[in-house]
């Protein structure tokens, strides 16, 4: 049970945001500029490291569904999700992403250790200022999600297919603010 | 000198939001809806938990800024800011203060350790849904900004009166995205 009193089966950040949309609009703008507008990253690459991130929170929430999402736009490479899940070092992916998930990884733990050697380390990989920029932004962002999600004890679905469900609405509608009706929708 | 290339000579997230406004927006929006609107936190005691846990996660421009602010904002009571970063636990405050704060701390390290005891805690000593709500999101939010700043390695004042002058202006204007002439004023 959730630590306040939020929409009863509603999931995750969404409960959230329908408890305060006033800050809950915001979180949904930020994560569909972030995660959806122009990028040198691939949108499947930006749910990668949403799920790569959430996954070291251990955010089960936010782990699955962002897998998820990634699974979906990843499409016939969807593999790929867990692979890097399970040791991204030797999954199957090119370097220069490899470069950027480390430097991911350093955000999350202690922003403060991401050093010019592990930026140098991206760019001899192609990483551009903007690769550079939105990983450390996506990073510190799914730092926040994480912790809203499970800091307030969010509802956390089990049942896989929901899941499915979830990454398949992420990677076509992407984030919008919920709607009642939708939310009636999820419920059933 | 920050990892990649952002306006010079402005310090920490503002130099960021300047560099992806259409994600900078979201996050100025998000500060002011968060640290701003009605909640039944005043502005001085949010911007004292948004101060405790950059002070936590050491990032010195987040702290130092948000602390001028809540020093601003508290007026006559503004040795109570540097007292709750020493050591909380034996700060003039509020028992209720204190169990947010308590709860902040958990947020910041591991959110899941966020157990029904603190939170009842909490409650005991007077906290609403809507307190602990937006402490977590506080909190979480610090988590953010924290690492974006540091994980960008941006420019950090080191002179006393830049704090002071960006608390002021964080305590009257509020989070508002930055304009070329307010820049320039402030390079000066």
């Amino acid at each position: 049970m959730a630590h306040i009193q939020v929409p009863e089966g509603i999931p995750g950040i969404r409960s959230l945001v329908m408890y305060r949309p006033d800050t809950g609009q915001h979180l949904y703008a930020l994560a569909q500029a972030l995660l959806r507008n122009e990028s040198p990253l691939s949108e499947a690459e930006r749910e990668l490291m949403a799920t790569f991130v959430s996954s070291l929170n251990e955010c089960n929430f936010c782990a699955g569904s962002h897998a998820a999402a990634a699974r979906f736009l990843f499409g016939s490479e969807k593999e790929l999700v867990d692979q890097v899940i399970a040791d991204y070092r030797t999954a199957p992916i090119s370097n220069k992403l490899k470069a950027l998930l480390t430097i991911a990884k350093h955000v999350q733990q202690d922003a403060r250790t991401v050093s010019d050697e592990l930026v140098t380390e991206a760019r001899n990989h192609g990483a551009t200022d903007r690769d550079i920029h939105d990983t450390v932004l996506i990073a510190a962002t799914f730092c926040l999600f994480n912790r809203y999600v499970d800091g307030l004890a969010t509802l956390t679905p089990t049942n896989p297919e929901a899941y499915e469900a979830m990454g398949e609405r992420m990677g076509t509608i992407g984030y919008v603010m919920p709607t009642q009706s939708l939310n009636d929708a999820i419920k059933k």
